[in-house]
């Protein structure tokens, strides 16, 4: 499954333009190299439209956002929208912050987002407007289980429909949805939230195999989200045969994305479509 | 010793807001899960006290200060301030450049820090308005040894009682101390000074412990400084083990952080009360 | 070979001031250290003077530049100059966007560099003013190979008269040149790709070896290229070894660098005088 969103992400090898936090910004560099793309990294307002022409996609994230990065992923997302290159937006704590909620819901507005991913609370943020998220984790009652699966996917697909994107709401329970068809995809590993950035990560994967794969969203997503899972799950193997830690964790993380090949996806894989 | 203050820390899970350098931020979130707690990251003078109400402690770190994130720690820290949540402020290179020093000091006198964490010439510089340091590490004339111990132990003690703070300075011994009572702690390795950071991370770790433990600063602070010290020589022991260098020892810095338990606590702890 | 300039390292341990992109500075200053120098990273115009004065190197890069930190830049590099520091410029990216090229351009006129190093791309951005380069990497018509191996050497050649520096162009094969004496390395593995910051830390590493040996740029140049090729290749062997993937040939690297001696450089140099 999803071979051939793979194979044009290792033949294409995309450049993928971001404009993310300073927390993470490294291991959106390396977890996009490790997976067959390269990165760029711009956020001057002076050079942001050139740099995303030159890219096949573009990955937003307003972890540490402020006035001046804010300005260039506009600018940025507009000309990636108007070069019909795919968008990909991480709204990080939408909802801790009425920034951050006004300032996703204002790039929403001002850029069509191919795919938006968060966990359980900023999605419900941009949907609901709630503003009561606790950080950057999700709280507990928007943890997608087996109990509210069926509700989250009606939201879900609500959502993607009022916004004509493709919405991935990671956690215990990944849900990926063009509105129309979902995936729910039960790789992972509960250690991840232990290593800071796995969300952000995730967010540049999918925007690399998005761009290698720009009519495919939906599936491009379902496969990022699945490989990253599976990666995460690889990774807490090697963690406990080492009776390591989280450094260790997050090492193999990388190794994992970079060794990844086809055989093991179709052995790990664990997703259903609805 | 201080196995109240690990399981609150654990139990709590607190919440800690950092305004902090950009060299290190990715450390300071990773040893934040490491050590039980959770990071959020945010500088922009429009949701720093928002985001800060959010949580239950806020580290200042002003290792690459600029004027707009010093604006914003001064923000947070008020807000801090007024909900009774623990500060603990790093002095990176005061002493190096007379905007640091004049801002650490500025920022002491805004901000009512609970701990100020700092090497022997940070804090040298703070207390007695030196400007000579030589970068962000310590000068040879400031490291404490046991033959200038008392004398430093006395130096804090006054700095503790002038600013009303808890003092942690860090180096071959470490001193913390409320002024009344002072710990001191022989743990650590020096090979901790070949990982860039570890005095930001263990700056991040003391508000994690301070924001589980409210009421007990000196003990919180002392605890940090223990485990910190620990995981540094336990991280070093499986360096020398795997005739490995010092990104190993970044890892397994990780690693042992992530994996302390009060009985290694117990039985590698080395701290004197004087 | 080179056995002077590492032994001023070790024993001068040189303080390195850095202006670099927040996307690799971590690894910078990891690899300042692993090399025997001291990092201290400070970008604020109001201190970037006060701080390059007390160290012996500057190393810029306008990896993620903007035009705070560009003027920081030019203030810090010319007090670098008054001083006689060695400056040491990394003009990433320079031909993707208009304002890299331009900034780079303007910086070597106002600053005088020690050394410039830059892929093939970013040199001939520099040198031709062509501006067409796809990203930080560089194009495959600008790759050093054996075939166009002597017109890369006589432009590189040209570059450095004309600008009067050592220029550094780093590829499968490495041309370090002053102008008169010039070097082929051959050391490095092509896996280095894979890890971002490969050159931004290489940049910091000439810095810290200029540093050290300020009356040899040109040697202390060529030192750093087939020392970090050569723990580029040590890296390589302890991932294959390790049936492991990119994060543990990022943490190889750091750990061979840290672990590097005189007798592993001589026996291990592919090194070439034209």
């Amino acid at each position: 499954m999803f071979d051939g969103i793979l194979k044009n992400v290792w033949d294409k090898k995309p450049l993928v333009h971001c404009i993310t936090n300073y927390v993470t910004v490294n291991d959106c560099a390396n977890i996009l190299l490790a997976c067959g793309a390269s990165p760029i990294m711009a956020d001057d307002a002076m050079e942001v439209e050139e740099i995303s022409a030159l890219c096949s996609g573009l990955a937003l994230n307003i972890g540490t956002l402020n006035s001046r990065t804010v300005l260039s992923m506009i600018l940025a997302g507009r000309k990636a929208n108007q070069l019909h290159h795919p968008v990909v937006f991480d709204p990080v704590g939408a909802g801790a912050s009425s920034l951050r909620t006004r300032t996703a819901k204002d790039l929403i507005e001002k850029v069509h987002c191919t795919v938006i991913r968060g966990n359980g609370s900023e999605i419900r943020a941009l949907f609901q407007g709630a503003c009561d998220t606790k950080g950057v984790d999700a709280d507990a009652a928007d943890i997608t289980t087996e109990e509210n699966l069926d509700a989250a996917v009606a939201s879900a697909k609500a959502f993607s429909q009022a916004v004509n994107a493709v919405i991935a709401v990671t956690g215990a329970i990944d849900i990926v949805t063009n509105g129309q068809k979902t995936y729910l995809i039960r790789n992972g590993s509960p250690m991840m939230e232990k290593v800071s950035g796995c969300g952000c990560m995730l967010t540049t994967v999918i925007a690399a195999y998005c761009a290698a794969n720009p009519d495919q969203p939906l599936d491009a997503a379902a496969a990022a989200v699945s490989v990253m899972g599976l990666c995460g799950e690889l990774a807490f193997q090697r963690m406990k045969q080492q009776n390591a830690g989280t450094g260790t964790l997050h090492i193999a993380l990388m190794d994992a994305m970079s060794c990844l090949d086809i055989e093991t996806l179709d052995r790990g894989i664990k997703i259903e479509e609805r």
